[in-house]
């Protein structure tokens, strides 16, 4: 039988190096998204992207790195399906198109182009510790707060 | 721990619509894909795409569709990890960088696409029934034969 | 013989509807590029991508528009290269990639993933009542300004 | 005044290098293309491309370049409006997107995508000394017959 329900997938965008803080909280990010039995989507490389894999792959979860390059081996360690794109920055789009809601932690301005792809394209995005850029990111102050914020929304759509 | 030894992915390329034929091998290259710990990377439509999905699944494979549009409901129903693109066409240079090597089941203009694609980036391409393009398709005869020498091939990469 | 000196391809990016005023600044924008004998890229569509191709047309200069959609006949009727991408959003790259410098008018989320995409990829932006997200974007306050600050931005590189 | 009458974009493709008969073939073609006052839409690099727009801009015509890399650099010096995308072999899906109508001139696997992505889309192909995969390709034996049969086939649609 085929199953129809699939793991809810949850997008983590946030930058190629980061903060210790900014670090701990991408871990739990990840962690948060596995116990929820969610799927991780991210941009495949290291800092923010990294630290959420870590943390999603700690819990036992899936995680999916698209990256922008041509090489498998550019994904961290904790990517369980790393997808070369070849795309360079317009991967950044894939990623949010690939999530349902998106959590933003921190992040420069590859971060907040996805952050704008995102809004344009009407998904969620939960903002910790990142652009201020309007009202319609969801701020959360924890990686708890902020997964569950970004799967409620995903139930409502 | 990181496990830095990921699962191969296998690509699995042919047409939306095929014979009972081609279903039936598309069935058995999933299942093949599967029962050698592979992932099955496809275009996560019907046909032949959802047939090999069907038959990853039914070994327990871990199935993966990057899809031309929008929705991630586009996906067969035997996709674990749906991916929109929004890229149209454009698509299918995606799941060509996105896989280790390539079987192509039978297929049309789309195929011959990923085929060409596939060649140009020095990708192997393993062929069922399908176009004959040149001495660089690696012909098979069975959906074991196809999967056996996709894998080989990515061994001596 | 060979003409190695082209023009500068300078990118106007801006929401596809726009206020009065905004309308104007874009047609501005759009005349000063072609009496620049520079090159006028953009999305293609209507607002400030279309005011700015009309400007540029009425000063005899050259328009190309990079559309997100399948068709031609998306491009505005300023648009003398109209080139249809079929890549949605993602299309927003290449509008930031196709252009040595970008000029800002107003403009929404779309915008401000071009805005962030050309920072992180180092290409210059100008700003005319924009995003304000950072010392990186240079602001200017009329048209003319504008695209003199984009061109010595050019030269500099 | 608007001038919605936009000029015929016409694709060539090829190979990044061919030999002297292909060269002189590309050459003509991009002569006819300018001669019908159509504008050349082509890979922006060397070989046919590069040829293709010689020829075109030996008779007063207008040449673009969609190229696979990030530099305007990379196009061949007889491309005026050179339009770097970044996106590697994805850009041969917008060499298709952005050409009413192909001529093929001989070719390896890049161009047989081309083809393949062309035909997908119901775009004519013409073909000159090229890949021989279907009756669904329009042979042609000389450069002015190919462009009057490409500017044929775009009329008719």
């Amino acid at each position: 039988m085929a199953d129809i329900k699939r793991k809810v997938p949850i997008g983590v965008i946030g930058a190629g190096d980061c903060s210790d803080t900014e670090a701990k909280l991408a871990f739990e990010v990840g962690q948060h998204i596995a116990l929820n039995n969610a799927v991780l989507i991210c941009g495949g490389l290291g800092g923010v992207m990294e630290m959420a894999a870590q943390g999603a792959r700690a819990e036992g979860g899936l995680t999916v790195g698209l990256l922008p390059g041509f090489d498998f081996s550019d994904a961290n360690p904790y990517i369980d399906i790393a997808l070369p794109t070849g795309l360079s920055h317009a991967r950044n789009t894939l990623v949010v198109r690939a999530s349902m809601a998106l959590i933003a932690v921190a992040g420069s301005y590859g971060t907040l182009s996805e952050i704008a792809l995102a809004l344009k394209m009407g998904k969620p995005v939960i903002g910790l510790h990142t652009w201020d850029i309007g009202p319609e990111i969801i701020k959360a102050h924890t990686a708890r707060e902020a997964v569950e914020k970004a799967l409620h929304m995903v139930k409502k759509q």
